[in-house]
């Protein structure tokens, strides 16, 4: 089995490591601060240095990329293999990669679409972008963090592309449940009532996931399903009902904005696909 | 079959007219403009009193409560059941019924959760709130617009409240969704790819949703599933990639500001769900 070395042993690094060790593979670990290490049955390095001569395949998730430049030893990493699974922004990824270039690192980004308990698991996706050859040296060792583990491209900002897009809706869409919750309960409604319809609307959801993709993908902007005039009738009365409320509306006030900067534009009988052309 | 009135036979209005005569229900329709009738099995009142005066159930839909108020004949309604499927929000639906019943008017507030395409299917789902006997008096016949129907409760704003909420995750979700795809087109990511990923990501919302709904109802904002520290640094991330787009980031932005407000007030470790609290 390859030896690993993982940097960072926070909630999510700790699940990588336990991740490989369960798999068998001979894992070495490096914490910034000691005593991170309890109930792995890995070697603990006191260095960086020491950790990444350990094994030819480095993972390093640390809290940003500027943590992760921080604490790399760039001559024990030449000629290994380093897998970036800190969180960063695709242009943070390009710049890593070029930096892995200039001192001979062979580098790949990845993103964890998983929380730390499904790590290893069934559940859990772990997306990276790089070189098809390096991937492919590590695939095998690099599934067993996550069943779903997939190779989404060379261009090494790909998987961070992908995961600040996905995040992007996963995050506005929370925004969107906890308001609905906010505001069912301003309304003496319960929470468990709220959340069984809601549940159910979910269900209208990957059809409209087709209808915008396929909208975005062929810039047809059609109303047919709906303008963004009506949008911004629709927008306007749950905005009445925050606003009566007096809870939080700066989420769906700025949807409403883009509506309206969209329909000063000329485009009020366009649908919602609109918002995605420039 | 009981004989129904529609008065508004705009996109929704027409569905719903052509719903009633398609479950048989002798009905009788008005609108401002003449010749939106098209296609109806249905008698044309000339004025508002005389459609209304021909049903003992009266149908409005039109843009909002206050073109509703603007065409409704208080003399020729009283004694009759007014259903008003206008869009508006719980304060309007509360004062609507205040008014209905100092003219002598049973009032049903309702709301469509359904495009027009749907109405009378059984994907068609319309909440009704007011008064129960009257509800179950049409509620028969009211079952013709949809399947789904249901009464929602005694208090009149209470479907509308429903409706806010509801729609305030939905239109906030949607604008989730636009966005990931305007920042996988952007990063040169193929809408069809990014869009089974995110279909592949819903299959975690209903678990989301009622991790939630929990957490508010029991007001436990734990972080135990992730700190507003953390959502904060995620957020952050995304705008970066947003931003290094040159996308526009007014909705996550607003949200990451209300995850900064809570952290300003001391509840950084806390969850999401403590975005519901006040």
């Amino acid at each position: 089995m390859t030896t690993v070395t993982v940097l960072g042993l926070g909630p999510m690094g700790h699940a990588l490591a336990a991740a490989f060790t369960a798999a068998d593979h001979p894992t070495t670990v490096w914490n910034r601060t000691p005593g991170k290490e309890n109930g792995l049955d890995a070697a603990v390095a006191a260095t960086t240095a020491e950790a990444i001569t350990a094994s030819p395949l480095v993972i390093v998730c640390v809290r940003d990329y500027a943590v992760a430049r921080s604490i790399l030893d760039t001559d024990a990493l030449k000629g290994r293999t380093l897998v970036n699974l800190s969180g960063g922004s695709p242009e943070q990824a390009r710049a890593m990669a070029t930096w892995a270039a200039d001192h001979g690192i062979d580098y790949l980004d990845g993103v964890i679409m998983a929380t730390t308990d499904a790590i290893g698991g069934p559940d859990a996706a772990l997306f990276f972008s790089g070189p098809a050859d390096v991937y492919e040296t590590h695939r095998s060792t690099l599934a067993a963090l996550g069943e779903n583990s997939l190779h989404v491209g060379d261009s090494p900002g790909r998987a961070a592309a992908f995961d600040a897009s996905l995040q992007d809706m996963l995050w506005t869409s929370m925004s969107g449940v906890i308001h609905m919750l906010a505001l069912a309960k301003a309304e003496g409604i319960a929470a468990a009532d709220i959340a069984a319809h809601a549940k159910a609307l979910l269900g209208f959801f990957p059809a409209m996931i087709d209808l915008l993709a396929g909208q975005v993908a062929t810039a047809n902007y059609s109303g047919d399903a709906g303008t963004l005039h009506a949008t911004a009738a629709t927008m306007d009365h749950i905005l009445d009902a925050i606003r009566a409320q007096n809870l939080d509306n700066g989420v769906l006030a700025a949807a409403r904005a883009e509506v309206q900067r969209a329909i000063d534009a000329g485009h009020g009988e366009d649908g919602f696909a609109r918002l995605a052309a420039r």
